[in-house]
């Protein structure tokens, strides 16, 4: 048995980490606390609670929820991604003069500090994070100039889902789409607002009952064959971070004892990573390692994104080189 | 100008914190001080100090040593890697018997703590790193189990370049070498040799003349481009350890300003790693990238152990998978 | 020297061949006769040709090249891909109105042969080659259904450039962009216009002074070094057909003498494909291959669209796998 | 259902194909011929054929199939890699003059036409393959002389498996051989030795009760998902040669209806090639395909070697780049 002590109690240690060494978990809250007592589960909806939970999802826009109530059964829904998939229709399916409205309900990105109070406190949390308060003069001069571009060429301000984006992602991803023709625009603007959404919806319900899982693989494209006794970790980067598992490969070259991550409170949105042993597998193989192998340990770093997914995440590698993808 | 702060600044402020919080260099410091004053390089060589300082290059061998002033002019050879592939050259071209009896002067890594004492000081070094004391109880039984067949088998014992190595590697290897025929581990016993002779020449000589560098190129294989404006940071993991330098990339997926590191006290053997900034990339391209990313930053570790090499670390990346290797 | 006899050569023979072998040329000839002598070339293009030449460009929308002679001084392109950039951007830069007018001109793919007839030559000549006249009797009424479905929620005919798709991607593609939003259709299909405007644009101009040229790089994946002294053959697969050259890597992994294709009449768009002597490479090394290999010669097939580019077309390769990409 | 005309009825074809097309079947007979009635299955061996049968797997060297018979029980196989395995075992348990003796045996590769005759039947097939007659006088010059080298060197011929190999690769192999210490040169020419020995196992039996199969999986990763729908062909190159299988993947990026070639008379050693249609596939997804896309269908050819394995060769592809690897 390879799988070392389980998920649950190494988040534990993490969490009371956590709690030592940040007293104040202001806008980080909502993330940690994702699966806290008081949300309610997707079979926990109703047309009574769901307006009020689900009304802010969508910015200002609360008619995407009562759409919701009026054509849909709450208890139909199976899932997370279920119920965001029908949100985005009923968006997708609106006209053209509806969606343009829900644009122009985002506020604008540039507004002064003394405008934000006027944000709804969703997008404050995450403005807040976007490090525009750490432009330079300059960045700061090119940053009203594509943005004043940006709002005359097409009519809505610029969304961009910002959480975890730096100052650098805000300015490049400007000075990318400012150049788009008005029709590509008005689509990947409408992208961002469902992935803001999203976003939104993943903190308002409790996912534990959601069905995804994480796997792995690894392959030894040197020899041709799987790779067999490696051993891999796998720590959560985000909070509550910490080692979530210890494996060993079996000859088949996947983890001993199935998804390294399932279900429950296991299988939670948020950053991974994954490290591979593969200078002591190759010792095994009798591939020689020089002195200093090219490669050692691999970290493999990954997000997770829907709670409902397979993710695989597998490991094609040789002494001297290495691929992953998002497999299934 | 985006080559941040140079790498000999950030490499100063390194061991000046290794200096505060490793009072005691103690075993590493062969390797942190690996450009020190008294170190001679190549073109220091000379018929008089070349054996005193290469004699236990190979294990009590200093016929080596002696053969390489017998028959080179010291002052001839060009980089550590030209003097280590001479070394080579002597040892390969010696009959079976000196090979054998090479071999045979190697320790046995079983050998109980109180015969430690008769080891070279080069071996105890790198033996002390082997997690070897924290075999479980189970596992050493293996371990002597296999060192006995082993040593059976092929009449020597089981020679590893333990360097950075676990417990783990120790077992696997001697696990996975017991197996081969008697020619092909006699092989493989002599590759190891050659590693660890390469190891402690790197540790005698100041090779800061050598002409390595590094390289990066960034193909974004979603869109079929050279991955323009990319940030990538460069941490070296080795001690000194620290950040040696930030860059974006140009036109071309390549680092402006050139090679990464170059000569001098920038290319030192040891562990770094790039961190790729791709979802900011993608986010620029109006790729979709999804609330948490699938890949965001994307670290890549590796290896230099060859300082006269040229090391090529690309990336191919799509929002999606990644793939790198030792490229030229 | 390893550029065997140069691509003229090969060429001038794989045309005798085809002259032999195919007297009638029919839909091929405009693809086949790319340089024919009455083509003029990008800076033969004057005020009072464009309108002539390149009306038809566009589907029955003529206002492109008038918008190009009006708003441009046709002498200063310099390059088919820099034409075609222009024309994109005038329709990129009209009205969705004019948009909506262009897309409405192209005909219903669905519509009965009789129809054809007033379709413009190019589209007919295009539609012939899409299979659609093999479609079984099931996959008819699909179409169809799917068809009616398309025109009813967007408004427009669905456009596929169809010039080499079978009747699979027709029904694949039709299947798959009717599930679209409207406003990301709207986008879709003009990108299919474009890419037969560009299409179009190939076969009215001599593009045999483009800059564009092919190389190519050889890794070794399983050593960790560039695959020197590898044999690599490249033939044109696209009429005219054959070998066009002959190559071994230098021991950079490069092809000796050069870009294997550039320029003049080498460098055409059209369908390509190298082989790889790969196991004949990885028995120099001394890597073990099995009496059957699992790679051999390995083909990589791929696409030259643009005269103006670099292409430089990679193989990433251990005797257990291979990668390729488009690189720079 | 997308499993086409099943593999024997195309086998059927492509015999008769063969039959007319070849008259004189010569020196392929027995590869082409693998299943024919006269040869014995694993479980056919006894202690009265086995020598007799396999005395010249290993040339002129019937002490070990000898051995097998005294130390093994015939029936005690299960399939042609375990006999393989242990006839390899015999060798590899010998002392090393009984290698060396081994290798003494084999021809010299460079010995003259009158000298054929009195090699084994079984080299002098493989050797008139080798292209060695088409050697030009320099290239036979540089032959010589690394041939002499390398009997002086090693003392004993060069030995190189030359079934399907050329004289690039017999000239290859050879100078990246000559090179190597005489124990690591011992070590792989024994290799070479069982490779010969694998090959002519092949031929002596009727394998078609072996277990392997061959899958596929094809993966999107510029979309991170499994390629659905996406049309693949599988060819066999090697005779009897033909197409096997037409298929198309499912919604997990897999072959419906199982593996593409599984045991009986359809899982032969030789070479093979799918053929994905992957231009297809992404105009289904959305994807911009340029006018010639640079990947269209994609050839991938590759071999299968053992009857008893299971063969996984997958696709991960984006429109700008493609991966496969032997898998599992």
């Amino acid at each position: 048995m390879n799988y070392l002590p389980s998920f649950k109690r190494y988040r534990s240690i993490s969490l009371a980490l956590l709690l030592l060494t940040s007293p104040s978990l202001t806008t980080q809250a909502a993330e940690d606390n994702c699966f806290a007592m008081n949300k309610p589960k997707v079979k926990d909806l109703t047309s009574d609670n769901i307006v009020d939970l689900l009304g802010g999802i969508y910015e200002h826009s609360q008619w995407v929820a009562q759409e919701l109530v009026t054509a849909h059964d709450p208890s139909s829904f199976n899932s997370i991604s279920e119920l965001a998939a029908t949100m985005k229709s009923i968006v997708d399916g609106a006209s053209r003069e509806q969606k343009m409205d829900l644009l122009l309900k985002h506020p604008d990105l540039c507004q002064k500090i003394e405008q934000r109070k006027k944000l709804t406190a969703d997008s404050q949390a995450e403005q807040s994070k976007a490090g525009l308060s750490d432009l330079t003069a300059e960045e700061l001069e090119l940053f009203n100039k594509l943005n004043d571009e940006y709002k005359a060429k097409f009519g809505f301000p610029f969304i961009l889902a910002v959480r975890n984006a730096s100052k650098y992602t805000v300015l490049s991803a400007l000075a990318g789409r400012v150049k788009h023709t008005v029709e590509k625009e008005f689509v990947d603007a409408l992208a961002q607002v469902h992935k803001i959404a999203w976003m939104r919806l993943l903190d308002k319900i409790d996912y534990s009952d959601a069905k995804g899982f994480l796997t792995c693989h690894v392959l030894d494209t040197a020899n041709g064959i799987p790779a067999e006794k490696m051993r891999i970790t796998l720590h959560r980067l985000s909070e509550p971070a910490g080692l979530v598992g210890e494996f060993l490969t079996n000859d088949d070259g996947r983890l001993e004892g199935g998804p390294a991550l399932k279900g429950g409170d296991q299988f939670m949105v948020g950053e991974y990573e994954w490290t591979f042993y593969v200078a002591d597998y190759f010792a095994s193989k009798g591939n020689f390692v020089s002195g200093t192998p090219f490669l050692n340990t691999i970290p493999l770093r990954f997000g997770i994104d829907n709670p409902d997914d397979h993710y695989h995440v597998p490991l094609l590698v040789s002494p001297w080189g290495f691929s992953t993808y998002r497999g299934s």
